[in-house]
């Protein structure tokens, strides 16, 4: 079956060698528009621009993708592991493919909602489609395996992180909670002020008011926000590192290495 | 004492070679779920949803902890150091001891209590549990070695913080100070200031109004941020070279070493 | 013909070996004196303490630089790309020397217009001047080349940024925008809200008001943070990595060489 | 003349070979408390306590400082650059000896003045002592070292640091200048938005209303941080660098010296 061979070579990102096919430029192309156009959609002055417009130019989108989608699921039997009636069940109930069918759902479906939620829910849903730009990227792909590989590391410096916030939050609520009760009256409430604080977002809604309360919120942040910046910090890190190693494999991947000190 | 024996190896963390025994699982659900009940109970509304559920699970709670900190304290026969009545008091002084008593004592007394700021911190002590997740991982216990390692720096950076937080708190004392005696009138009160502006938090209730005491705080900021984010900085270096050498250590212990570079 | 050799010498940075010429030095701070001028001139009380001497000093500076600019054209001959009318065309031409001449003409023009906005566009073309000075500086032309490698990297990781700050934005447009429209009343309305937290810049004009809107802003801060933070990092270390290359090789081309550890 | 020598090992930190000498920890301790003093009684309601009492510990440490000034000056004759009359006069006129004077000479002169911005700034003088800690530190001393190695970078990235904040700033001054006229009605003003923003302190006084400034504030932020970030990163890690320095120094000045990596 030539032809769904070259469908798949096509529309699969890993059976391509060089770069990207010409199909999946311009999904990408697709999504990008499609998203940006969704972005936009949810702000009221824009849609009042031409509505009608966007409602058209979203079932467009909306059959572009269904004929995207019918297509792969066909052309996936190429694949050996889905194979058959049975293989391409199988290849829906993967996470991208569900991801592929949920993004593309609220498209073909939106005409039917007044319930403003929902409208909302539909609208974000499109803008999912942005996630199935990393399929496309190889250093996105490495980037997901970088991540798992410092999860413990991440995991113990988010309970750190999470253990600070939560004594902080406790410390004010003890000094602050009797004089700030809607702020600082009960510890979930303080945990807001512990994430703004020592996140240093500091919107300046919650802060402390009383002198023990700023000697304290100021000794916390010194302490504490070195600890809120780990998590952040390695995974930052990770993020780097498989920049780096993708980056160099990509090099060696080529014919003639190009040796980097 | 063979069943003395098997308590001890199943309650010390350090007795039990692989991972986590069964009972120290149960104790750390148990601190978790605790601490979670303890944190939301806090907020009124949620602790007026069911104050009589809140306060039996509280007491089963306690009873739960008793019972751990009774049978913790009978196998602690087993470490040598711990041996005989002497022993079991040396034990119940060591700061782990004394944090169990502490985070499991508010829970059987809190129905005695109507003082608000006395109930405040009986619950706060209760969250000081969280503060026993620590001693059940080999890398939080690595953890504070590192930090000790980085003594000094940490206190020579810390003290170089101190002073480029006095030294800005002067200089907009003098010049900010006579506009704005309520935020800027003395040196303390100004001190809240470079706290907020040079960690970057910047909650907005403190800023200068004068085009002078703009020009220094401007200077200030560029200048200072380096110099508090150097403590930050140490912490966290020290803590990330704590996770990767007790993660190499966690390899080493297995039989085929993997040689790091 | 040496007067223009002499005069190509006096005005091309690269051309002129030990450090930088005298007329080269001369132009350098004409234009740090021109800038601070055209800065300062914008601030209304300050321009009303001499508006002759402002606009006398202008026209100076603006006759100066043109000055130079036609000795540049005229003496860039010497080098042979720009030989003859067709190469000064071409030199006319390059970046470079159509910033010169943007930069230069504003000052000549000034008197003509009464137009506000034009007036202040002109005013802030004086101070592109400032981006000449980089011409003048070896690690200013590395520092473009280290962005430059790092292309690939500093893109994906803007994507990933750009990606982040979108659903972040979506999440806050569902759970907050019924609440708060003009906030978060549609996605290009709460972006500003997502830059704003995951910069941790926290102005506080935006902030979530609804407690699920603050679990998930507190949710998205901890995570996001890290990953907006990229460019930033990546950037950072590209600048310090060309820093520290310049300044090996400034050494490296001196008759002994420094050993660095 | 074996009792110059004596009070000159005494009160030279250099002088001393195994850490501090006796006199030179009280001298320490002298400084502290007295900044810890000097500090507090700038707060009028801490003052209000005991008026004499401040006055009356101030005079006596003045004249603490003073016989150790006095002292320090006749033992310096000990040192071989500063024999004679004309040595201490070149002693006396040493950045260090100096700030001995001036942070000295307010404690003895207070009763007289009565301006209160004179008053401000003789109590901050005061506070100038602790400057004096860094002597006693060789760490410390080590640290302007590096900071003076690192001239360059940290030069040419608060270039960079301020051609940012001046380009941002006009950008703004262009686009919010005819809305906000108070707060981007001029470069200078729009400077301090600049310097909020990009540091990330975000105090919230300043911030774009408009939807083109707001767009112009999210991208300048996403770009400038990094840059902005760049002397705070250099200056971090020279002191980072010089704390290491000094300590695998200190190491190798003992008799067993100890290899590090």
């Amino acid at each position: 079956m030539p032809m769904r061979k070259e469908v798949w070579r096509q529309l699969d990102p890993a059976a391509h060698k060089e770069g990207l096919s010409l199909a999946n430029r311009g999904i990408l192309c697709a999504i990008l528009v499609s998203s940006l156009v969704a972005i936009l959609q949810t702000e009221p002055t824009i849609e009042a621009l031409s509505p009608l417009g966007f409602s058209l130019f979203e079932r467009l989108i909306g059959l572009v993708f269904l004929v995207e989608y019918v297509l792969r699921l066909w052309a996936e039997g190429e694949d050996p592991r889905y194979k058959g009636i049975v293989g391409r069940i199988r290849y829906a109930l993967t996470a991208a493919a569900l991801i592929d069918l949920i993004a593309l759902l609220p498209s073909l479906l939106i005409p039917g909602t007044t319930n403003l939620t929902l409208l909302r829910t539909f609208r974000l849903l499109r803008i999912l489609r942005l996630a199935r730009l990393g399929r496309f990227s190889q250093a996105m792909r490495d980037l997901g395996e970088a991540v798992r590989a410092r999860r413990e590391e991440l995991l113990l410096s988010l309970m750190l992180a999470g253990m600070v916030l939560i004594f902080s939050a406790g410390a004010m609520y003890l000094i602050e909670g009797p004089d700030s009760p809607a702020q600082f009256g009960s510890i979930p409430r303080a945990l807001w002020w512990s994430i703004c604080t020592l996140t240093t977002v500091g919107y300046g809604d919650v802060y402390p008011h009383t002198v023990l309360g700023k000697i304290c919120s100021g000794l916390t942040s010194i302490a504490g926000i070195g600890l809120i910046a780990m998590p952040t910090g390695i995974l930052a890190a990770a993020f780097s590192q498989a920049f780096q190693k993708s980056h160099s494999a990509s090099h060696h991947s080529r014919p003639k290495e190009v040796l980097r000190e």
